[in-house]
């Protein structure tokens, strides 16, 4: 059994993970959270939302996954969201044809024979709104945003950068994926799209301050941000600044920093979108470096796509630098006496007219009138411009939450013994563990179960999610906890009788200490926010 | 402007409420959630779980919105959940029957035409999984659960009630939806699917103490619970219990109790599942009375269903009363001389049958050969079966998240004056509130406005969602935070530089007090957490 079969077992068995739909023989790439698994996964996103809303002060929207044809027209995802597929004649079987790919051949994984029919399939799930409207289950939450650019601005005051978070599903019609939990059809994604004026990419050196593991000419070398900035291995530093965030929480999140490493993409890699892109890889025993976080220079490409197929001017505006503009201002003491009562009208429109390069008569439309201007009725005059309108630029950081919980639990999967038997824990950070406590009766006498109960009851109206347990020995219990991730329990015995106290134990070092039981919910919330915190203190 | 269009209007404004991909026209029932919108949906999905998962103890999954053809076809979606459309040969338009009904007629809205053309419509959205498999987008996510109930029921050690939750999106192709955010095409839902034993649903009577605003012949009537259950007008004490749950959910989502009634299903209005349903339906001056939750007494229809479709056995076990088993029990000492050894496997396949009615001659199959065992060679023998196998009942509450946060918007907007002037605000309990604390420095003054800084980044660590603003005046300032529902103020001002206090001021009272300023952020987190305990402290 190796590890990914492993970890998906206990997955199974302990309520994480569940292939979906199984009674009706199963869906690939569809799976579900089981009850700790949703736990889990709510973890996941609140920590991620610790680090880009709460910390970042980035704002954070909620848009459908229901999106009309017209927007992914635009985004050219219609056009360019497409994998290579090869179906092999025989088997009359489809696959992906980077997975089949043996040298330069297309192998058919089940008879053995070359496959040479190959075309481009467009990734997407159509459907139809209402009756006749062509419309695409989302393939990333970014277009939600970008769409939304002119509110979103808005919102911030018109302040530059601002950053616009998005949590949801994103969707991606596979190729018969065969990766389990790898590859989805459906999958959360938390997105983070960063606006900046691109004359104003430049941060505060102290925000890049340390080390990443980068690729560099095939090899993972430990490099310092600014020196990777400065020599040009990254384009810039605000690019820089956000591959470092995401790998801090990479890290947060519990995965082996010593299994990450950070790869740029070749050129033939990129998406359409994309200007540059890193990725931050995770390692797996299965499936070796797997992507989970893309942090993409997407440029002004969506903005311009979708101002240009919409008419909608997604831009945002900067004090200028004193460019000097021209216009046309009307002299109303030539043109009065000439048009009279149509004066006011006619100065309108000649005003809104681009200043010709030479003074010259000037024909207008006014009204459905033609109308000469004279050469003197007007004058060409130079303004200072004072503010410039540009379309932003983007990078984006874009998580995997699903890839990220199967790390979570690869990574922090430990096989050790005890007393000569197999024993199994995950040493998941406890802002992460699905259940913060186990609280146990010492044995199944009323007295204590009646104290373990009001234990569990104050520690869930705290918002502490517990898990009261009486049966089995005090050990089974313990390993039960550990399997999972549990990082204290809390056990309630004859000296609770005596005294109040109850033994807190600890579920990496397995020390035990006293605490007083009214102060179990404080002490153990402080124990979450201390180490929550301790992420941005170092 | 009613009620709804101020609503609508405030909304988008302030970054609650967007109507989606209005950059290309929008998209009829497809709403987004800006940056206020999605902190307080998140903070009703937080609620939501604060009851449920927390205090009932439910446990919560995930599973797709993409969902096999076979699914929905064995839960009677695809033959059941249709509207009946009613299509204007004229105007070339569609519309929901229901809508366009004037007496006993269809009129079309738009010529004013009789309208005889009508069909029924199935209102889920339909996709293709990989390249040919058949699939819908959840109209529930009740699905989900019911089809895992095998797994969930082994997670939670075969303990009968249990419930599992579930939040997530819910989609129904409406024809033609008119009403905003009422009606929607993508919506969020809350689901509990509570498994019950149908012969022990009885209640804890503690658990049914409680006034509902129940419709009784026509009219609200406060009504005792027990009375409700004793007079046969709820069918069941699960059934009361779970409705007055939802109920106070409600009002602590802040929606006004005045504004809130109780309704059941008449035996037309029933979903093809539901034996008995009741709405929590709530008022608005532009709607009337609109659904927000119901609660469902599905029986044992989905899981008999999901049995039958699937051939997987989908039961639960208690403890037998007693009940009489015959079984065969070969007798080897007449076998073992007549069938040598073939004696092991016919003894097997013997006892695997189900006993005749008389002693008699039979005659089996082993291995393909064909043997008769004599009379004498069994017996029939009794057996008290100490485990009954049964299908559980469901009672289902299924909340609309989007319909409740337009109500607690609605019904928490309170319009007054200040110095002859208008001046709105959200009374939103602290909890569900988006922000909850402005954070201000009381003038532009670089000493305040670093102290003001440094405690909207504490407040941030601790998790807590604050906003700190230093333009306009103190009171614009004010009024900007009460406009959005945001419970608390903090100012920074020029006896902070002396004493280190700061003034917190509420929002409903504009009472103000002076605290320390190092804890300030203990003092808004224990004012939330004391206010959400309350609701179950009454």
């Amino acid at each position: 059994m190796d590890k990914y079969e492993k970890i998906m077992n206990l997955a199974k068995r302990r309520g994480f993970i569940y292939p979906s739909f199984e009674i009706y023989g199963g869906a690939a790439g569809l799976y579900s959270y089981g009850p700790l698994g949703t736990l889990l996964k709510e973890n996941v996103k609140n920590l991620w939302r610790y680090f880009y809303v709460l910390n970042e002060g980035f704002i954070e929207i909620d848009t459908p996954t229901l999106t009309p044809f017209e927007v992914l027209k635009a985004s050219g995802h219609v056009d360019e969201f497409t994998d290579l597929k090869a179906f092999c004649k025989k088997c009359k079987k489809s696959y992906k044809a980077e997975d089949v790919k043996r040298g330069d051949k297309l192998v058919c994984p089940s008879c053995g024979g070359e496959i040479k029919e190959t075309s481009q399939m467009n990734l997407m799930f159509s459907t139809i709104l209402g009756e006749d409207r062509k419309a695409f289950l989302r393939p990333e939450t970014a277009q939600g945003i970008f769409t939304d650019f002119h509110l979103l601005y808005r919102f911030v005051r018109e302040k530059m950068p601002f950053g616009v978070a998005q949590i949801g599903k994103g969707y991606r019609n596979e190729i018969s994926p065969r990766q389990g939990v790898i590859r989805l059809r459906e999958f959360s994604m938390a997105e983070v799209e960063v606006f900046y004026d691109p004359k104003n990419m430049n941060m505060d050196p102290s925000n890049l301050k340390g080390e990443l593991p980068l690729v560099v000419d095939g090899e993972v070398k430990k490099m310092d941000l600014k020196e990777a900035v400065e020599k040009g291995i990254i384009e810039h530093p605000a690019l820089a600044y956000h591959i470092l965030l995401a790998y801090k929480f990479m890290v947060a999140c519990g995965i082996d920093d010593e299994k990450i490493r950070v790869r740029k993409h070749r050129k033939d890699e990129l998406a359409h979108y994309a200007k540059e892109c890193w990725d931050i890889e995770s390692y797996s025993e299965r499936f070796g470096w797997v992507e989970c976080v893309g942090i993409a220079d997407r440029s002004a490409y969506d903005l311009t796509a979708h101002t240009k197929a919409s008419g909608v001017d997604l831009c945002a505006s900067r004090r200028g630098e004193g460019r000097i503009k021209k216009k046309i201002v009307a002299k109303l003491n030539v043109l009065g006496p000439i048009f009279k009562e149509l004066t006011g009208r006619i100065k309108e429109e000649l005003e809104k007219m681009e200043p010709p390069a030479e003074k010259k008569e000037i024909t207008l439309d006014v009204d459905g009138k033609k109308i000469v201007i004279p050469e003197d009725g007007y004058e060409i005059v130079e303004e200072k411009e004072s503010v410039e309108r540009f379309i932003p630029h983007v990078i984006e950081p874009s998580f995997g939450i699903d890839r990220i919980i199967y790390f979570i639990l690869e990574h922090s999967y430990v096989e050790t013994e005890k007393r000569g038997e197999k024993y199994n824990l995950l040493r998941l950070p406890a802002y992460i563990a699905p259940i913060k406590a186990g609280v146990f009766p010492l044995v199944n006498d009323d007295r204590l179960c009646k104290i373990a109960k009001e234990i569990e009851r104050e520690m869930r109206l705290e918002g502490l999610q517990v898990f009261y347990d009486d049966t089995g020995s005090i050990g089974r219990r313990y390993a039960r906890m550990d399997e999972i991730g549990t990082p204290f329990c809390i056990t309630v015995d004859f000296t609770t009788l005596e005294d109040d106290t109850v033994t807190v134990r600890y579920r990496d070092t397995t020390e035990q200490e006293r605490i007083k039981r009214k102060d179990v919910p404080s002490f153990i919330k402080n124990q979450i926010s201390e180490s929550l915190k301790n992420i941005f203190n170092d």
